[in-house]
């Protein structure tokens, strides 16, 4: 887990304003990157974890020399370069130049710096040069030309949430579909209803499973949406929003430069002052993700519960064996992909906490704390996503009822009581539901015993298909 | 904070399946009730607490009697006492008969069964009958008609969040409004932008505070967008949302009497089984209001720390001062309006925290842990709107700036330094700004000392004015 | 909820640093309340709700007046008023006077004003003065003399928070007594024992009912280590913890006094600027309250899961009926007081949030947000200490158990299988589960079948007795 | 991020529930691992990501090896090839063979089986045999006898995180000690000291740096204290804590050779039953590291806070530079080690939340999701390490302070009215501090304007040091 370069044979020397530092010879990243991994020895995990974070960077780099060259401000062979560089990156290449560690001090500028020296470097071995020749091109005064951390940094984190986020909506995609296969499968399997964990009235079991799906379908509604609003971005804002060093035109350009590299319809936010300190896009993306979270726990809650057994709990549903259970009970098998997911989705929902305390602690005119929101941000994506796909092709697309125990729980119910109200009243519905409890008698033959209804008309009202679903008759 | 009953005189006698309860004669509320208060003595907080919860079961228990009656299942004498008894509810009468606690088990079946209770009673009152005569009018036979706790219950929940956050966008455009005219107050104000807490460039105080409008704009939206999804109801469906004991038009008929009560665009859910189970529209919801606190809390620490003196501080703004602020340090005025705004926010995000835990423990066919979300999320609404109408009227409002500390602080600050960049380059930029900090003089002196620039030209580029608005010339 | 004074017909004017303002003439609290009362429209709750802390803020007043008495700082007769004030307040009068808002700014500054005015008035009042007549006895110059509210309040809040533990020490005690007689009464009681939800191995339904027992009384441990902790006060430090404008011997005098007003075995902080600003003791506490929340809400996720039925479910035990369960369903009965016990659980968890956040928000000397943390954390010890004396006297106490159900399910499970591990071997007793299982056979017969063991050794190792208590045999 | 094991060219049949399969030749891990990797392909980190973990593992293989060869029940031969496998573990190889995902289902089944057949592989190695020879020493029935990944893995968790919060416990003592150094070198620096962000009272650097070293010593006790609360193990209870096919005297030996193996000073449950579903000691933990991480983000806050400038804001004291701080605005220096600080501190948090969740989620006779409170309590104790480190390492042990311009702030503030209090009364200066702050004089000016007192008297009174230390003279 240790990103510390390892030992090298031989150095160049570059300088910053601490002083001249040896950096490895080889190394596409420079003196600034080094530091940062020497300051930040946190997690072990650089930030090339996120491939699509190493990618929005180098879209972003490459936006802004596009922008630069149009304006006059950049040399087209620099610019060459520099896009040659970042077209490489985000094809794949060079990722283990970003090596800075996921959770940084410095708002993301060491993020943006390592993206710097490494196109820096990259570009100067295509045009001829040497790694660290940077009076021929330069990363900052060309690389970073026009741009600031505190814009390029949430842009590129923007661009990487709503490439990942893009992936979880296809995960999500594969999950409600082996939902909705499941429930078309189970559609005509009758079996009991519960609330507050008690018996109620009956159901099919198609409909407790079309109901994952379309749970997921709307998380799904609401995850798109809450990237529409992540893809508003401060570009050409610099510092702090008033646009500082970048041309006047440079905003509008940049974006739109970006906007084709990413095939992402990107906007530029109203006001840069507020775009650049305001977390609000982020925050709103972590609750989206928390509440999908929530219902996929509750949803594997009720996986586990409907599938406990084998011969003391519900047996409802059986989950497919994945593993074996135990290492001391023979022939156990647990329903560990629910539980994994279920792991997830606690998981997720304290990341969100961390998102929420970084998001208030945001002061002035940034939020210093953005790389820890990315990386909450982009564990949550990533890890839901791997739960969506295990837990579809693992779990429910394995699922088989326990038809005739259901169907037994049904006719065996006392919960079929409630069908009689409108016929027999909720008070005498009642006396009968507490004998049929005290006595393990049966609804149907306590209300024939008391007259309260003929034969016909009750096994026309108790029909378990009628009740399950009264509106469809 | 006692909400039991105080002892009675005289008493009638219901009955239940637990058996027979005095209930003091002049009681509006019944036996079910009575239990209600018995079985949850948590916070000595009653749901009258919540007049908004209260008008909307009395808008549920109308539309109900509305349209069964238009269905021909209940006497159109008996519906129009129930109505006229729900129209008293609905103009603040017979609040303090909604007794049961805030906090109750049962997934809201003691709230909705206070609400069948007190208009049961209150419509034979008015039919000329005693309480309690349930023989002629029965609180869940007649007033509870075709309705289940499971989808009265969350329908008035709803009814009651969007008519509650409605009052909270009012107050988050008061507080809008009042940051935006002070926007326009400090247009011209200059001042140093901060990044990461450190001087960065120069913008201006009325850029600082527009963002805060914005925000706040930005917020209302998403507020918006969370209350359209908490109008969707599940009316109709009854137990567990197969609409079981309601007749097959109930559902369009009287979420069609609902909308022209209540004045609300409230939309019936597609699939009622998943909308009967399905806690999603609350998360979101507290999602949002967590947004909104978190950047209520990032704007009052920063009001706090603009206006921290008055002489070892930043004191760039004054807050107008509203109480004493000490009892041994005489003169000492304290940012306590911020401050009880963070606490709200720092509760609110609390709430979500308790709404999280309990959407998350939803188990099968119903989440039986809607009453604590409701609460959670009432108290976050109207706390929120509290703490919004509180910080414009006696805090936004009042405050004004030192616009002389505040040039002084720009003219003297290295930050100018940023502007030079496209000019001198980063490499000297960053030499000038070494020796400033080292030597205590300024930016201009140095440039002008080494020859980088002419006076002149040194003038324009540091023209404050062009550096705070660069894209303004 | 509204705390507003109601309108008065006479006034008496009052000054302070923002000038004059009308107090009711008959109020006991002063204009610095008056002011406070407007400032913070906020929950409608005022801090007499909490009558721990009205009490220990009069311990604090009487300690510090005794104090300055011994010391020569306050002369004798307004010693001795401010003493029989605080007396009377001790012994439950005056209450309604503290009427600022549990959230409330300035980091408890008026409610220490309002103990102030009302000790002041009251003392006032006892010399035969009138009310408002400062120059012969001052809330400020005598009342406060030789504090601070940074010293004031956090004292006092810690008192109240020890006393609201001790009554929540002592429903903990309730409940597992409570748990602790159903162990006793179930300890011949034969039952599957469960992990992950799938039948394990058998034990006896008392080992379930102790394990609930055993975690309170470790929860208790816990809370009373947290309470020790919440004893160390920083009276004396006034207002940074430097202890400025108190006698040398201030302190050590004034917490001598208190222990003896309190009978609570306080101490006083080795470094009074530490403990001024260190919210640590609250964060424990309430971390530790979180621990209470977490274990009393799995412990009735069992009760409620046990007790799910009563024929589609596990329906091991019964738990009371103390209401009907539904509107719409007769005969339901719902395990709501466990549902009421696992709210008040999410509510406390999502108060340790607040309280986290509150904690982490404090700046430099001082936590201004201490009004919040006490708030939450009086909310989670009394709500809590409501939820474990509700736990056991209307559930715990009635909970019976189906002894023949559970007994049936011991005998045809396969979990016994587990139990042949060390006579047959894990593989062959994973062949033997998966037959039974396929087969729906017993374990018993398939072991005889396939000759692995003789019956009488077969009945000797599945004894379930031996299987449940191994190691009592 | 893969941990899927690399194609390999040889394999062996190994053999579970589910069937056959081909695991490498050349792995350690055999079937019930490779299964495990398949199914949880989450997050990419591998269980070696936590050594301890891994050694705590091979520990507790270890102890119970040495037990079962005390007790008969493993032969000598077996059990020390047993035992040097997991010495070798223990010195740090094969670790890379612990491939099963952090995140995992199965409440560490998957864990404990990897340990079991990796043990088992090196084991047979040992002895002459090929990996997988399990006829020879198998995995389950000779590494895992007598045991169960219900108190097997607990048990390795509980020894992995004392060792790992050892480690935490020795960085707090390094950043505790850089601050009290840096204590008494501004033991002599007078600063005004501020409440709710407003000039207070004066006060000394020193004392303002004590606290933050006091803070981390009683930390440290509380984390002392949550230690030894996790040492208390249920080795021997197997599956659900009846101790079922463990020898009775196994669960002494087994927890007294484990003793001896890592010198810890492990306790037994007293009821094994309970300890074996209780997370209440996790959830403790995890809230004493919330505290700590509340703590050292308040103290990094006023770290930023006192830094911040360097022109424009407090400018108190100066962290050293370790890297640029922007990559547009030259010789910016960022507070980035407090930075980073907060972030592993809001990381913390979350990670709470998520052992809050998941211990919450238990179920009757276990807790299925340690695997995820155990990788966020790993999580947690790791980073606020490496935090402390980089905190005492990069920044407190390079700060200095501009003692000229705090000494400047104190004589001229307006807090020092507060120490005339007891010689002007609170309402003579209140009118001092008003007039004050509206004029721009000194206190002191107008105090002897006004004749309040000589000035030989104010001068003494006044004294800063007198003021900061008052009760030091």
């Amino acid at each position: 887990m240790v990103t510390m370069p390892a030992p090298a044979d031989t150095f160049r020397v570059e300088h910053d304003l601490l002083g001249d530092r040896d950096v490895p010879a080889d190394a596409y990243y420079g003196i600034h990157t080094l530091r940062a991994v020497e300051n930040f020895p946190i997690t072990g995990t650089p930030i090339s974890a996120y491939p699509e974070l190493v990618t929005a960077l180098a879209c972003v780099k490459q936006a802004a020399a596009l922008a630069n060259r149009d304006l006059g401000l950049l040399e087209p062979l620099k610019a060459d370069a520099i896009v040659a560089a970042c077209e490489e990156i985000r094809a794949g290449k060079l990722h283990e130049a970003f090596v800075v560690d996921v959770i940084q001090g410095g708002a993301g500028t060491s993020t943006n710096m390592n993206a710097n020296e490494v196109v820096a470097n990259r570009a100067l071995e295509l045009l001829g040069h040497d790694r660290g020749d940077y009076g021929r091109l330069h990363p900052l005064e060309d690389v970073n030309a026009g741009q600031s951390t505190n814009d390029v940094y949430p842009t590129a984190v923007k661009i990487a949430l709503d490439l990942t986020a893009r992936r979880l909506l296809d995960a999500m995609e594969v999950l409600r579909d082996a939902f909705a296969a499941k429930a078309r499968e189970f559609a005509d399997v009758l079996k009991m209803g519960r609330t507050q964990l008690q018996d109620a009235v009956p159901m099919t079991l198609g409909q407790e499973f079309a109901t994952y799906a379309i749970m997921l379908e709307e998380d799904r509604k609401r995850l798109a949406e809450a990237c529409a609003l992540i893809r508003e971005i401060n570009l050409g804002g610099t510092a702090i929003g008033t646009g500082l060093n970048a041309h006047p035109e440079y905003a509008a350009l940049a974006s739109r430069h970006l906007r084709e590299i990413t095939g992402l319809p990107l906007t530029v936010a109203d006001d840069l002052v507020e775009a650049t300190q305001d977390a609000g896009a982020f925050v709103q993306l972590s609750g989206v993700l928390k509440r999908i979270a929530v219902k996929l726990s509750k949803t594997c809650n009720d996986l586990r519960l409907l599938s406990c057994g084998p011969r003391a709990g519900f047996a409802e549903i059986n989950l497919p064996p994945v593993q074996a259970g135990s290492s001391i009970m023979p022939g156990k098998v647990n329903p560990v992909v629910p539980e994994v997911v279920n792991q997830i989705a606690f998981e997720v929902i304290g990341n969100d906490m961390a998102v929420t305390m970084a998001a208030e602690a945001g002061q002035l005119q940034l939020n210093a704390f953005e790389p820890l929101i990315a990386h909450s941000l982009l564990k949550s994506l990533t890890h839901l996503r791997a739960g969506c796909l295990t837990l579809a092709g693992r779990c429910v697309n394995g699922i088989t009822a326990n038809r005739e125990h259901l169907a037994h729980l049904v006719a065996h119910s006392i919960g079929l009581v409630t069908a009689l109200n409108p016929h027999i009243g909720y008070e005498q519905a009642t006396a009968v539901a507490q004998e049929a409890l005290a006595s393990g008698r049966s609804v149907q033959e306590l209300v024939l015993e008391r007259g309260l209804l003929t034969e016909d008309r009750l096994r026309e009202i108790l029909h378990p298909d009628n009740i399950a679903r009264p509106h469809a008759r």
